[in-house]
């Protein structure tokens, strides 16, 4: 048996929140971890000291119940985030995309328990080599970044579940209580949620980002980018522009330019629904308003039990 | 409540085969039938009058067992074939690719129970109002024709099951009892298995064929040839000249070229895993053995019940 990850993080549920660019601030992040769960700060699209800010807020928000940061080993400056998360003593730290093994021991000589997010269980054996004390295995379902062997959460879940000794958080297609439930099936110990709480009330995202959110359907999101790094977005007329691109072929570099800068932002904290690139996760599809974090995870709560005495 | 699909189809376990070109024939068929599921011949590689052998075959193997057919509907005799089934009294039809309101009410009337494959909300929407008795709902972990949303089965399972009133039968990243469990957790009343029954002792795919099937890993798979209708292939070397025409943004036409003919024939059924279109699904990366398929059911029991008594 593997220690559950309520143990592990010192919460009451096995529910993280994903570190989503512009939308996981300490607001949200606070949310979920008041309700129960872990919420992370996304320190992704954070300046290191607006980082620092949103740690020290959320401190202020939460006393001694934990939270987390999520960072991406392919941040600009990232010695500098690394001080500032053992400055800061930060409880939880999940680190993404780049080498586990770089950080992961002078993280956790500072206190953190340590998660890295895989996407294949090539990498989940690297990670736990690399002592982390838990895995996030994100699927193929998940938006934003996304592994390249395109493994669903069906197969990704089982697979890194037998392989690797340490817990393993399911991330990507998990929105509603039956698919809690069906994580837990198929080996995990945890849940990660990402579309959900991107539209929730304290999700920083902009209104015009949760507004389109709730209108869209099953074949609304696509994985694109897949010559630079996979990212599933809103098929809107970025995307489209981007699509045409690749399917004739462009290189790289054109690819690069049609992308350009700072589009995540201009999309999903700014509200540009046409120029923006608009990072969210197939669930979405069944996600229909706006809610407090609070209530989603009732509801989340009430449809897990619903679905077990289903099972029965 | 929806039926369960062994009241619906007459069987002890809610398990079906695929219908998988060059694999089911009526040996396979008969073993799952005969473990207690529903095996399917897959009509998809057969002239109208081998489909009618492996009929007539599989009837003095099983007696009152029942057992299906699956029909691609975009099949050039499919009048022929039609007229086959019915003559026949095949007792389950599952019609998959096209438009179920075609045949649906004619199988019915000669007492068929009819299953259409599906791969979206808005096509099972369709065949529960052409009539059909269940949908197959196959994700985007399956192996061979595939759906153009991308749905894996962690998404395409509750929203269909959640939107149509008949049995959902989950299909697509199925061999594993823990897998089995997930798909009644997410809402299907029975599975559909292929990869796992497609490397069974019984299956008609070539030797060389099952055995690379068993030395395949995580990234062994890719979802293929979208712009004429999306297959997940083994990438194997016919796999990377598609890959590499696709990359280079080459024209339907050319693709089409490079496709040629009996493709599937030749890599499954006739063992060139050089030049052959070899399709499989994402799971085949767990799957090390050849086994008669009632070892492999026997097997998914085993692991069904562990999954479940860990559940608790």
């Amino acid at each position: 048996m593997k220690q559950s990850i309520c143990s592990l993080l010192g919460i009451k549920l096995p529910i993280i929140s994903g570190g989503m660019v512009w939308c996981s601030g300490h607001k949200l992040a606070a949310a979920v971890s008041l309700s129960g769960g872990l919420g992370l700060i996304g320190a992704g699209s954070m300046h290191p000291e607006t980082l620092r800010q949103h740690i020290q807020k959320i401190k202020v928000t939460l006393g001694n119940t934990p939270f987390g940061v999520n960072i991406p080993l392919f941040y600009p400056e990232l010695e500098t985030l690394i001080y500032i998360l053992t400055e800061e003593k930060v409880p939880v730290v999940v680190t993404s995309g780049g080498n586990p093994a770089l950080y992961t021991q002078r993280l956790k000589e500072t206190g953190a328990i340590v998660m890295h997010v895989i996407a294949s269980v090539k990498f989940a054996k690297k990670a736990a080599e690399a002592g982390v004390d838990a895995v996030i295995a994100e699927g193929f379902e998940a938006g934003g970044h996304n592994g390249r062997d395109e493994l669903p959460t069906m197969i990704l879940t089982p697979m890194v579940a037998q392989a690797v000794d340490i817990p393993v958080i399911a991330a990507g297609g998990i929105a509603q209580g039956c698919q809690w439930l069906a994580a837990e099936a198929l080996g995990a110990n945890g849940i990660q949620i990402g579309s959900l709480f991107a539209v929730s009330e304290e999700s920083s995202a902009h209104q015009n980002f949760k507004e389109l959110c709730l209108t869209l359907g099953e074949n609304s999101t696509h994985l694109s980018l897949k010559g630079l790094s996979p990212v599933r977005l809103i098929k809107n007329e970025f995307f489209a522009r981007v699509n045409e691109a690749e399917a004739r072929g462009a290189s790289k570099e054109e690819i690069t330019e049609i992308l350009g800068r700072g589009r995540a932002k201009k999309g999903i904290f700014e509200g540009d629904l046409v120029e923006g690139e608009l990072e969210i996760g197939q669930n979405i599809a069944m996600i229909n308003e706006v809610k407090p974090v609070k209530e989603m995870v009732e509801i989340l709560i009430e449809q897990y039990n619903e679905a077990k005495l289903n099972l029965k």
